[in-house]
């Protein structure tokens, strides 16, 4: 038998946001297409679930179709729960995030709701994948990305992924690609910057905000490859061991 | 100059939770001490972090000291973040997060605050330790565990960790530990169940609940440590990058 592929799809940003939207009509021109997403956004959200709050899950229509979907008032990862165990009537053939509005490249994937969905799919044994755009911009424009997403979803569905593996692929903000690479995760982090107020009241308070440092030179990274307008895909785990280090821990004093 | 280690604590269960006062009475053995950690429970968050709302961060007092407290309205990770940048004058020898009251061993470590306030710290380059217990009660016995959690703090501050390598310590319920075992990730995973409602004007809701399913027979893991009685170390990174499927996704058709 050779049914359409079921897919999954979700984000982090809300499901009436512009990157969600393209990536329902990309796979919609694949599979069967179920949408169950965040009814607001959730960025910065990383892998969180929702264990001392209720969570509400209805169906909605936001355009003509095809598609089914509902929204939640869960994160990204309940989204995902909540869709394999009480929506969907058999395990689904892919899993979608996005498009996120903004970088998940290098240590941003920690803190990443878009990618912490498609960990939770990649742990419920479900091929996945996390897209995203190097644009903020509510009205970036989405239109260039969908040949090429439509290439690595129909290649996932193809050859499968390993067990305990997604990908986390990311587009440059100049839509001038040229091609896809598969990169490492570079080492960098945020430098924050804690910008203080006061509130009428005279209580201080702040706003997180940061500059991203880079200190990883290797042409081999996810930045490297997305500073010169490469697409970048990054093989992710989550087996988070960290086996290098086992056998020396083994000789510590414990 | 043998000044006394710096050392950051924080948690995801709040300031006042017995796990963490335990750990603060620990370090204080150790170092100097300096508190920063949610004034609420904070458990499942993830890596989650506040862009899109406002933080507060006060000083606090909530035992005789010598630490000096402060609990902030942010996220674990925030806790960190806002420590390093807006509180300590140098950067901490050493950050310890916990002591949970639950499990954060197996797939456990990508949903929870515990882990994500050390994992920021290694992000930040700084020594860090996070500390379970699998036990949820609120008043579970934690004091058989100091001696442990003194020796492991102790060898981290001795031998340092590599870049990109944090520690998850996680302690059996059963109280008669038979030793600390270096591990490996058990490759487990949570089987959800939503447990189903109305609210009183008729409208449907949810929690979320789960049984949680270890496959994974090999006797390296945390689970399997735990279940005899050991309390488990893993070594945690966050290069999330599956370096093994690089070569294979290689030659695919991208």
């Amino acid at each position: 038998m050779n049914r359409k592929p079921l897919i999954l799809v979700t984000n982090d940003d809300g499901i009436t946001a512009p990157g969600i939207r393209t990536l329902i009509s990309v796979m919609n021109q694949i599979g069967e297409v179920i949408v169950v997403a965040p009814n607001s956004p959730q960025s910065g959200m990383g892998h969180a679930v929702t264990i001392d709050d209720t969570l509400f899950c209805d169906e909605i229509k936001v355009d003509d179709g095809p598609q089914k979907e509902f929204h939640s008032s869960g994160t990204p990862a309940d989204c995902v729960k909540f869709a394999v165990s009480e929506i969907l009537d058999r395990k689904p053939d892919l899993c979608v995030s996005g498009i996120n509005h903004g970088s998940n490249s290098s240590i941003n994937v920690i803190y990443s709701g878009t990618m912490s969905a498609a960990v939770e799919a990649g742990v419920e044994g479900i091929p996945a994948i996390g897209f995203s755009l190097l644009d903020y911009s509510w009205n970036a424009d989405f239109e260039p990305l969908k040949s090429f997403i439509k290439k690595v979803a129909l290649n996932v569905l193809e050859n499968g992924l390993p067990d305990g593996v997604v990908l986390n692929v990311n587009f440059p903000k100049s839509k001038t690609f040229k091609g896809i690479k598969v990169c490492r995760q570079a080492r960098a982090n945020w430098v924050e910057e804690f910008d203080k107020r006061e509130n009428p009241r005279g209580k201080k308070y702040y706003w997180l905000t940061g500059k991203f440092v880079n200190m990883d030179k290797g042409e081999d990274t996810d930045e490297w490859a997305l500073e010169n307008n490469y697409i970048s895909v990054v093989p992710v785990q989550f087996d988070l061991t960290a086996h290098h280090f086992i056998h020396k821990l083994n000789n510590w004093n414990l």
